[in-house]
């Protein structure tokens, strides 16, 4: 099942397994925080945007046993997210679609999910130090989605009252406040990620409710490795369980 | 020198005197990690809105031989202020002015200042569980003086490229960056205060550029108390120096 340049990665906590290849795209440590961040109820409903080898749906996946739908435009990330969701038997629970997420207002009709879950592209399109390869650039760069199409269309896909959790890098956390409130989406949680003690945070994890009242609460910081440069008893958490 | 009710505080770091009243106004923690993370540089003119009894002037006239001015609007803690700055001899260098911030824009030209450092009203005026005394209510509540107001009348104040440091409540986090880049003042450096580890953050400072390009640097977290209750190094080095 595996294809030229491919390998099968282990996701240790959830027992499962995800087709990864270095040339196309492997996920990051951010989607293994947006999958811990994120909590997920019963009776959610969940959509996955951005979604690009599936890491997102299959981690959200051992949390329940809700329906995910995951959305991605490059259709090689796609193929490679189908076929982990095979090897995993989780065909009767997640769903890839291959599409441009600016074309899900068109094709959802609104308020048709609880939770979307979204690791966008982080740099903006015009910003040097672009990496080389094509997919690598459409997975890292707002090249067919910004920051704001992925609030825009959430406002549409989210029941009132719903929640998006979106990692994104702390530098750009201003944007994603403001996209977030111009869209109705109220920023309710947020997540600061230390890569260690004592340097500024590199990530935030923020969750926002539709419609939600104001007041932000900010969790306590997360740190990936301590002092030493071990990783910390809540990255080894994430990562082993 | 002192009144009734009144007693004379010691800023031990800084070793100055305050004349303090906790029937009219006292300054807090967040005073002095305001004071804290304000950088000041040398040639910097600084202005201090809701000056309260002075506390911030003290406290930055300590960091150079900059010129600072104070705006209060009550008149017991103008007078209060004016006593301490006396009693330590900073008359030539700390200038109180008895105002509503408001009436700064006609009262000052605009772009005269390099420095505003601000500890606001954290409350919003129609919120419950007003305290009782009125001077505290308009220590406390958006009365006389709203977030929008200090960005607004800041953004008229600044030079171009001038630095605006404020502390503020986590929850108006929002609320704080929106005012900013309302009034073009970019949010460039967040520090986040937890009272103690495993806890949410309660106090967020803030400091913004007038005209500042978009990234923001979120700062390692700082921690008042340490797991056992005991002040950290950090916040003992804040009131010992």
């Amino acid at each position: 099942m595996l294809q030229p340049g491919e390998r099968l990665d282990y996701l240790i906590r959830e027992d499962l397994r995800i087709i990864q290849n270095d040339a196309v795209f492997s996920f990051s440590t951010d989607a293994l925080l947006l999958g811990h961040f994120t909590e997920v109820r019963k009776r959610d409903r969940i959509l996955d945007m951005c979604a690009g080898n599936g890491v997102i749906p299959l981690l959200l996946s051992d949390k329940g046993n809700n329906v995910i739908t995951g959305v991605e435009i490059q259709p090689q990330l796609v193929n490679m997210a189908e076929r982990s969701i095979q090897y995993n038997h989780l065909e009767d629970r997640i769903a890839m679609v291959e599409m441009d997420i600016n074309a899900l207002v068109q094709a959802y009709a609104p308020a048709q999910f609880d939770l979307i879950t979204c690791n966008p592209p982080y740099f903006k399109a015009n910003q040097t130090n672009q990496h080389q390869l094509e997919a690598h650039k459409i997975a890292r760069h707002e090249i067919f989605c910004t920051l704001d199409d992925c609030l825009r269309v959430s406002n549409h896909l989210l029941k009132e009252g719903g929640r998006i959790v979106m990692v994104h890098r702390a530098e750009r956390m201003l944007d994603l406040f403001e996209s977030m409130r111009h869209y109705r989406i109220e920023p309710k949680r947020l997540h600061m990620i230390y890569s260690k003690p004592g340097k500024a945070a590199q990530t935030i994890v923020v969750e926002g409710r539709k419609g939600g009242r104001q007041g932000l609460d900010i969790a306590p910081p997360f740190y990936i490795y301590d002092a030493q440069g071990d990783y910390t008893p809540e990255m080894k958490e994430i990562y082993y369980g």
